[in-house]
């Protein structure tokens, strides 16, 4: 049973549409957006962000939205057994979702070309809606936020996904989201908002491909999709636009038994009982090794990340100019999956990893999480990081996305998938397992399982 | 699929057989047990505790084994928006797990008699193994943790149920174990040690109704046990010992579909985002209307709960005398849930509720959660508590039962099971719902979704 998933067949069936009348052209809808609309997004000292004041932690005047504190740290997973650093606290849980409608019979996502100040590539899609409870309780004034109606309690709608899931564990503490996506029927007419228009999931898939057009948001919705097998018949992997999809398809569909997914679990919660994770929130000032002064929040060494803050000038957000702090990550972030062939069957090799924020310790994560600016040398590099300089050959995927840019600025990490061949063997420790997409999609929507670098890796696998 | 649970037909046949020839006297041997060593557990100051340290926390000199800390507690849920407690801080996970073995066919499970220091009744039935990864790997010294090896990864061993489940969630913080299920062959012989003895399911069943003979660890396991339909075939509930619990049977296996048990975790999804909690831990000292001197930790006011010291002089525990502080609740806890025939299937209420030390904020309680030591009062009481009070003729259960005897002092809680008639009419707030008991275990197995008090309960309905 698969209680949180429904709609596999109309998932797959949309997935081999790459376009739809209804947007003719996902790239130049993205383009004209942004350029209908002007930003200014500017770095600003931390104490010149009106309404927020630096101390124990920093924090807005009226104590909503969101905080940054210290945090300690102790683990006994990884290099370093102990550390301080800032951490973003929120807790509450947001909405990020998506509305789905047939039309002509071919499943269409409700996807909102939304700028973000922290992103690179300003305008990206993002999920219908994505908001957190301090968005639409408007604690910081704006308009209501569309389409959320349709994710409330006690709504008319048919649940295709629904699950709290995590976010950034080295950034967020115990922060998690509600991840859903609704379906509208056919015969309910939905007004289009200015910014808003309907893909395939074909048309994402392609998006995705490109990289930097999907929100990090969008993508962990995503990540939630089960394909099914087509009525039950084997679908034809012809359609697939290449063999590599082809055997991802496959690796989506391949069946495994109950007993091998209990297994699985088994191993999970070995490693969740493996790994001692302690965090303790402190005032900013308590952080060893760094540095809160009038301008930001930043390590004494350069590393980890900064915390800054930013004036953004929008038209197009719900609010038109704003002041808030940012967590800005060293650059050159990247997070890549193994996959080999074993047995006729795409596997990917999945690591279970601690991460300080994380609501339950640990969860699996990519194969390889390199973060260069938490290195202190090659010294704390983490195990298989040789792989990201893969040979061509081996290189199934190689995008930049974005981090959440509402919060985190300037973070494009790259996604690598690297298939290795089948007569190559690989040495992974103890708390790395083979799992088919299939699995992996099993254990997204359990919950508290995959963190999400996996997730948005996974989405860009679909 | 319930990929955590397996041997469900053998659980219900070992249910219905309430004498075992390995075990004649269930009671007997408990009491023979008590008997054979000798118990002197007294109260001490705090200061008085060897190896303690009182602080910014209550801690143990070399920084193991666990922490009393202060926290700070904001809640939109209940009628207090915010307080201080103290809050006991273990970070780490343990295993609770119970070995199974046929005899004669029968499923037996190996259940030790454990003496906890904090329990009014001394010695009670405990699971197989009961240790923290300060237990098992012997920070306060003694001897090893007999059956250990079963539990630990890469044994032999066929997992009937493993999931990580919360502890209490306002005296633990994100506190869990790990509960598991183990089933040796029956041709494997398994060394019944000092202390141990095999008993079915059906004398468990009975020692549970008596009250304070199966310890709270031992129930938390027992209840991610599932009932099978007995080989497919519609059981006998004419074998049930009465109709309350062929009434029970019935409401652990009428058949649920996905769409209902989607609908439940979207509910349980939107209780979770309607209510915000924010802790933080901070010293001891600077917790509110607390003090802290050489002789305990108290509410000013003598509510909610002292930490107090123990000193423990025993002959059959791991160690013979320790000393260590306790958590000693106020008198009179009670737990109920309230269940009716609704579509001619017993359902069971439950209460969606918050607790500052729950991992996931909110989870599955029972119907009336009530501690008076908390309330300041009558209007503080929670909703539906005159149902403590419901006629005799409606009363199912109303037994005894400890709270965990090696962290908590005195900590009896009532368990009661009202019963209210199909035609009386129960208006409850929005998050509450009813559920029968197979989807009660569903979400049981599910992980993080149903309280520790809940379970206990539900390990009394089977």
């Amino acid at each position: 049973m698969q209680p949180e998933v429904n709609g596999a067949d109309d998932f797959l069936a949309s997935a081999l549409v790459s376009k739809s009348p209804l947007t003719p052209d996902a790239g130049a809808f993205l383009m004209e957006r942004e350029e209908s609309a002007s930003y200014d997004v500017e770095r600003v000292p931390l104490a010149a962000l009106p309404n927020w004041h630096l101390g124990d932690r920093l924090t807005r005047s009226d104590g909503k939205f969101f905080t940054v504190e210290g945090l300690s740290v102790r683990t006994d997973f990884g290099p370093l057994a102990q550390w301080s650093q800032p951490i973003i606290v929120q807790p509450e849980i947001g909405i990020l979702g998506i509305i789905v409608k047939r039309f002509d019979g071919v499943l269409h996502f409700l996807m909102q070309a939304k700028m973000e100040p922290g992103n690179t590539a300003f305008v990206q899609y993002a999920a219908t809606v994505q908001a957190t409870q301090s968005n639409y309780r408007r604690v910081h004034g704006g308009r209501a936020t569309p389409y959320l109606e349709y994710f409330l309690e006690g709504t008319r709608r048919r649940v295709l996904f629904d699950q709290l899931l995590s976010e950034h564990g080295f950034w967020y503490l115990n922060k998690r989201n509600r991840n859903m996506i609704v379906e509208v029927p056919e015969d309910e007419d939905v007004t289009v908002e200015d910014d808003f228009t309907w893909l395939t999931l074909g048309q994402l898939r392609h998006q995705l491909q490109l990289g930097n057009r999907v929100n990090m948001n969008a993508r962990t919705v995503l990540s939630g999709i089960a394909y099914g097998n087509g009525d039950g018949t084997r679908p034809s992997y012809a359609e697939q636009p290449d063999a590599f999809h082809a055997d991802l398809l496959a690796s989506h569909h391949t069946p495994f038994t109950d007993t091998h997914l209990a297994a699985t679990l088994t191993w999970l919660f070995d490693q969740k009982a493996t790994y001692s994770l302690d965090v303790r929130r402190t005032s900013l000032a308590d952080m060893d090794e760094w540095i809160c002064d009038d301008d930001s929040i930043r390590h004494r060494d350069g590393r980890i990340f900064d915390i800054i803050g930013m004036s953004v000038k929008a038209t197009s957000r719900e609010v038109g100019t704003w002041y808030q702090p940012m967590l800005e990550p060293r650059p050159d972030n990247a997070v890549a999956l193994i996959c080999q062939r074993r047995g006729g069957v795409l596997h990917f090799l999945l690591q279970a990893t601690v991460q300080p924020g994380l609501t339950d310790r640990l969860e699996l994560g990519p194969t390889i999480q390199f973060s260069p600016g938490y290195h202190r040398g090659p010294q704390d590099f983490p195990p298989l990081t040789p792989y990201l300089d893969a040979p061509a050959s081996w290189t199934r995927l190689d995008t930049i996305q974005s981090e959440d840019g509402g919060r985190f600025s300037q973070a494009d990490t790259r996604h690598l998938v690297v298939e290795i061949p089948e007569d190559h063997t690989l040495e992974a420790p103890e708390n790395y397992r083979w799992l088919t997409l299939g699995q992996l999609g099993h254990l997204t929507r359990f919950g508290y399982h995959v963190n999400v670098e996996a997730r948005s890796l996974a989405a860009c696998l679909l």
